[in-house]
């Protein structure tokens, strides 16, 4: 962790490390995922088999055997304790409560009594979620990912994750079910995202492709683009917490452990107009690493990416905030709705003292797939807009025609493109 | 142009090569961008002189002497003809009326008494508009990239367009300024891009990059997405005209043809549930092509990539239509709004037989800019929605965190993640 001064002439150049920990694809990752994905295209189930087989250790004869059963989601459901299914169900109700809120409507503006335009909204008719195996195989990334595409109002959604040796979370299961997966395959990687994108015999091509993974998921992601749509490109995590000296230092600590746990790689940052408030988190950050079960985890990332920067006043710390746009922003001060209005750049707010990040991961209701990186100056978090997709709606009658059709004429003309603007003369003059 | 019947037993095969005419980029013009966004990167306004000399034949001493100045903008209105002007203002302010309604507002929930919930809506901050030089510089794309970004509220458009041998279009010029743009270089291609993207001394980092450009500038966009949002990645353009047997062969054709102009890679098709109609259009097709001061690209376009499909019946039309998903669907039908709820895929939908394709091209109001190629599946025509992102806002009291704080600590533990427990435990029991 290291102590900034934000008003040090040195802070920019300080401050970079620990901005530009995010690595860019190698070309090596590249190709091995074009190869994959070429493999794929050409040979389909066969293809996505041997490398299933092959990286997650497996000997299934078909894609079939490594389509998820009913059965097995049954035994998911009564091996998983009831409290936490209960937990599960919770969140899948907030997160839907929530998404529901976002869906838009289609309009049609009648306010010219000849010309009506509008826009329709529709659901993306399949999507794929990637669900990343192992231990970063989490029941709360499913429910992120699924539960906007059903409220949005997708009629078919493809779970794949990959099961190395075999096993699979039964927390998984279970709220893959409560999210309303409609099928679920036990296959990951470029070789299953590359299956969701071109479709094969057994998995057919999806419209788009969410979901976290590894740098050979992300990568294939986005060699896909344009084939089908895709979320954001997500990096490692972080997390700022703005402070004005009020609160409790233990619970900043608790909130930057939060973020440190998740991977080496991840950023907790905090900046406060209080230096002495920012020593005591400091204080509390070394007491609390010591009992965690993720200590060396939360460790490293707090040594190699953790900041405490004081300032001088809010004004600079808000500046400072929506020039590195975090993925995760805690308010915590004593007039959190005061400063709302002057956050420009944020995935997702959290708004004073008993707010903590953890809260927004997993059952508030708002979605934890958040920009990272900087990102969020562009980027949206994961909602029903990423389920749904617009047509617009263009009605001329002959009299709307009428009374536009010289200027749109006349517009063809000076782009040099004649037939456009007789498309529009040919209907005006009856001069077929 | 071929003739085709959807209930054909080859017919998927013989459409097929319709279907994929859009290329995929080469390995070597990603070599090439790739070397261009690595020099700018680099070297900064240097490398963007340098490439911009080159390509453009241009002799510029400084980036600076790139910049257009409100005196040939100024010159610009002085020579371009008033009615040109007036035509270019009524675009603009339809565009603007049309883009006002897609603006979405900030929301707070207020429905539980302890936990407020929501999703606030900001601009980007500044957003780069590419337009591209020479004989596709068109003043219409200008408007509609630019428009929807000063109604979603962006401070900071800035527009890059190369201008080969030094000219400009001062139609372009002339709706820039109607339409908001803050600066424009005369820079174009992956060097533009790159800048954008990365910033240089002159140039500054922009939040997005959208608009249409060569193969050059569709790749250095692919390649900075995540760097910068883009649009989404445009192919070449298409049209499918739904027909009942209604309407005027004539004017079907005249739509065709519109399409056809644009490139030899344009797509036309006409699906009709009428044989006897499409014969009747593609004889209204020859007849009006010989017509046309662009024949010959029309032409091209038109023999390799023009069908005209007959069809049972118009469900069998709607099923076609929705696997293709094209970019601009005319419904020649006698009743279009019968059949506009069974359109999934589209990118903007012309209602009737008054309503061409060039009306929306220019100043209906909607967007031009449309999902090309299939991605009507997934992508949305250009819109506010492009020009803003949103962040969650959580807030929880006290008792608010004490409500739900159990089956929070309930799922972070299933996950493995004891610190993000703790980060709520921490708040409940004042066990600090």
């Amino acid at each position: 962790m290291i102590f900034l001064d934000i008003d040090d002439k040195n802070f920019d150049q300080q401050f970079a490390a620990i901005l530009s920990r995010g690595e860019e694809t190698g070309r090596e990752v590249e190709q091995v995922v074009l190869d994959i994905i070429a493999a794929v295209r050409q040979r389909g189930d066969e293809a996505v088999l041997e490398y299933t087989n092959r990286f997650d250790r497996l000997d299934a004869k078909s894609i079939t055997e490594l389509q998820v059963t009913d059965e097995e989601i049954d035994y998911a459901f009564a091996k998983v304790k009831s409290e936490d299914i209960d937990a599960l169900k919770l969140a899948v109700e907030r997160v839907a409560r929530f998404h529901e809120k976002q869906k838009q409507e289609t309009w049609l503006s009648t306010e010219e009594t000849d010309i009506m335009l509008g826009q329709m909204v529709t659901p993306l008719q399949r999507v794929g979620i990637y669900v990343p195996g192992g231990k970063a195989s989490y029941p709360s990334s499913v429910i992120m990912n699924a539960v906007p595409a059903k409220v949005a109002g997708v009629p078919e959604v493809i779970m794949v994750a990959p099961t190395p040796g075999g096993e699979i979370n039964p927390h998984v299961l279970v709220a893959a079910r409560l999210s309303g997966v409609d099928r679920i395959f036990r296959i990951g990687g470029a070789q299953a995202v590359a299956a969701l994108a071109y479709g094969t015999t057994t998995i057919r091509k999806v419209d788009k492709i969410t979901g976290p993974g590894n740098i050979y998921v992300a990568t294939s992601k986005k060699l896909v683009f344009g084939q089908v749509g895709i979320d954001m490109i997500a990096g490692p995590s972080e997390i700022l917490v703005i402070n004005d000296g009020s609160g409790t230092p233990g619970h900043i600590a608790a909130d930057l452990l939060s973020q440190a746990e998740h991977d080496e790689l991840a950023s907790s940052i905090l900046i406060t107009t209080d230096r002495g408030f920012g020593e005591k988190v400091a204080a509390e950050v070394e007491r609390q690493l010591a009992q965690l079960s993720r200590e060396s985890i939360a460790r490293a990332s707090w040594d190699k990416f953790g900041a405490i920067i004081s300032a001088a006043n809010l004004d600079e710390v808000i500046e400072f905030s929506n020039r590195i746009a975090p993925e995760h922003l805690e308010l915590a001060v004593s007039d959190p709705f005061a400063i709302l209005p002057k956050i420009k750049n944020a995935g997702a707010i959290f708004m004073g003292h008993f707010t903590p990040e953890a809260a927004g991961d997993y059952l508030a209701g708002p979605n934890h797939t958040l920009p990272t990186g900087g990102t969020a100056r562009f980027f949206s978090p994961l909602s029903v807009d990423d389920f749904v997709k617009k047509s617009s709606i263009v009605y001329f009658s002959e009299s709307g025609l009428n009374r536009l059709g010289k200027d749109i004429i006349r517009i063809a003309e000076l782009e040099g493109l004649e037939a456009h603007g007789k498309s529009v003369s040919i209907r005006l003059g009856g001069q077929e």
